[in-house]
């Protein structure tokens, strides 16, 4: 296995971590996406690759660690942003299901969760609206 | 009260919904951050204002849905960015914690969850650490 959350999670490699349970560890970002730093990423000590992947159990273990240290870490920031990204296509580097925390102040210029927007035209907003439906009921219950 | 989502949610403002449920709500972003549009927005149904304010049992509820949602969306799309921003430094607007879910594909153009990185200096890791281990500590239990 060539995961380097996996290599952490065995102590093959170090890290600055901020919280550890049974199932979940937090630690620093080592590239901070903010010049304030403190950048913080939570993981489940099982190895899943992508959200939809991850137990119902791990997964709420896992959120409400992100929960525990965003709120620890609103204590010093003015705002949070936190992502998940699933696929290359979305930037997902390494293939362990992480969440990232990134402490917010104004006027720090970071860009994250900034993007350009469209507009739906006509009726493609019914259409995508009856196309993700139906996406959904495909899936198996949850 | 002046939440646009409660609106949605008593009716007063249409919306697209795909899924809905008796604690969570999920309907298509207006303002799609990818050309390829179906940008999906989940919220709890009782009003909360940041991630921290969420009852665990209703953040459980919001997190399996956001899975179940983007286990759907990854039957059309190649990946998902998943973001949800804390304050008005971070970029939020509406103040009824959401979560977004963007689809993404190879090659899209959007811009999300990708930012400039910077590096820790000498003992500034160290420092880090042990700083959002302590305001951790000073967090409630959860």
């Amino acid at each position: 296995m060539d995961c380097i959350f996996c290599k952490i999670l065995n102590g093959e490699i170090p890290a600055s971590k901020v919280y550890e349970d049974d199932n979940v560890l937090a630690f620093l970002d080592i590239m901070p996406a903010t010049p304030k730093k403190g950048h913080v990423i939570v993981i489940p000590k099982k190895h899943y690759e992508m959200l939809e992947d991850v137990s119902d159990d791990d997964l709420t273990a896992l959120i409400l660690v992100v929960k525990k240290v965003q709120k620890g870490i609103l204590k010093w920031a003015e705002g949070t942003n936190i992502f998940q990204n699933n696929g290359k296509s979305s930037g997902q580097i390494v293939n362990h299901v992480h969440f990232h925390i990134v402490p917010r102040f104004e006027g720090d210029g970071v860009k994250l969760a900034e993007s350009e927007t469209f507009q739906y035209q006509d009726s493609e907003m019914v259409e995508m609206q009856e196309k993700i439906k139906k996406l959904l009921n495909e899936s198996s219950t949850f």
